[in-house]
């Protein structure tokens, strides 16, 4: 962890800062993905996500010059060049790496994460002759948002969830702001019809302490690039009130 | 149905017989891939499986100049050169899509279908608050393997089967055989420490009326070469019986 840090900080003195960008010296870290729930050796529960949306605001993250960790599930994507990017499948792993990550100035958690897990995973396959329909017992998983959004030490100083909704979305999303200590969420509705999952258009919506931002339809790379260009006016006018 | 028919047929007497493989004229049928079964618009139920084998077999079948209807899941590969893909999500698609595709003078059932689906797919997203854990009641899918295996009209000469399995593998694929009314069954050993899935190599046993033929540790496309392969001489000796 000593080596990670000191490595961030040689970024941040050395690559990243060199180039200048307004996030330079800045640790971000992103989520993205799905995640697999296992409920026996070749099944398992999961929720849709491409990993678009999240790859994209890490390489918009980069872009900027900052120093950045991506958290990812199983997607079909390469891995973001010059971007330190930690694969795991289930919302325990994804929980645990993004712990490891931390520090962080920016935490942007854009992953579908499974809001459920068996609750004990078969080891061998479960047969289908095997006394019928399986029950399948749920438990539920560790917030990863709120666990990090409700901290009291070490708390980035921006934590940005995202909030897919089929119903309510921005009432869902206010409601999710204030639960998971979010400064920022960022919500979309996902009813099959919007063809949002594994498309490259997303029509979200920006729910801060100050109201609801509607943002047009646009391409997830620019979605990204504007809500990067958020994160770094808002370190700029904190840099200035400080000053 | 009958447009496809000639289709084939011209295909059969003009580009595939052109080609002169020893599969020209035939239709081969090939599913590949997972099935994802919904739970509600965000999550699902899927099987392991990458589809590298069936798509590997589908290409194998092409090169010796068959017909080749590939049935896919979801997966995260290109559709290959020649081939006619479908591409569907759950079961009840895949079986739908097999019967359309059918008459075909051999069929290979190498998707890791679900066993399960959830008996009423929610329409919007369930959410965490809504009484504590959801109970997932699951209704079983049709086996599409046991229903073209048992047809009494409209058979594929060779039916062929693949068995995933934990533990057993050879007896569940030879109990597979006979109840599912395959020919053969193309069966491997899926336990995690093996890596067969996503992985390129594969360890497979051909189960036939014969008995168990134990293959080396193989590339997936070496599988699908010689199981293809061996689909050519069974076609070619019965040739031969019958002339």
């Amino acid at each position: 962890e000593i080596i990670a840090a000191a490595s961030r900080l040689l970024n941040a003195d050395g690559a990243s800062a060199a180039q200048g960008g307004p996030l330079a010296g800045k640790h971000v870290l992103v989520t993205s993905g799905p995640t697999h729930e296992p409920i026996d050796p070749v099944r398992y529960i999961a929720n849709r996500s491409s990993g678009k949306q999240g790859h994209a605001i890490a390489r918009a993250a980069a872009a900027l010059g900052a120093d950045v960790t991506l958290v990812t599930g199983p997607v079909a994507l390469a891995d973001p060049a010059g971007i330190n990017v930690v694969h795991i499948e289930t919302a325990q792993e994804m929980a645990q790496a993004v712990a490891n990550a931390l520090p962080a100035d920016v935490a942007i958690f854009a992953a579908a994460v499974a809001d459920w897990r068996t609750t004990a995973q078969k080891q061998a396959k479960i047969k289908k002759s095997a006394g019928g329909k399986p029950q399948l017992e749920l438990t539920e998983n560790p917030d990863i948002l709120a666990g990090v959004g409700n901290r009291t030490e070490g708390r980035p100083t921006l934590v940005i969830g995202f909030a897919a909704e089929t119903e309510n979305v921005v009432a869902e999303a206010t409601r999710k702001r204030q639960t998971k200590g979010a400064d920022w969420i960022v919500a979309n509705d996902v009813s099959p019809a919007r063809g949002v999952f594994g498309g490259d258009g997303n029509t979200v919506h920006l729910v801060t302490a100050h109201g609801v931002e509607d943002w047009p339809t646009l391409s997830k790379d620019e979605v990204a690039a504007r809500l990067m260009a958020h994160i770094a006016d808002h370190f700029n006018s904190k840099a200035s009130v400080a000053e």
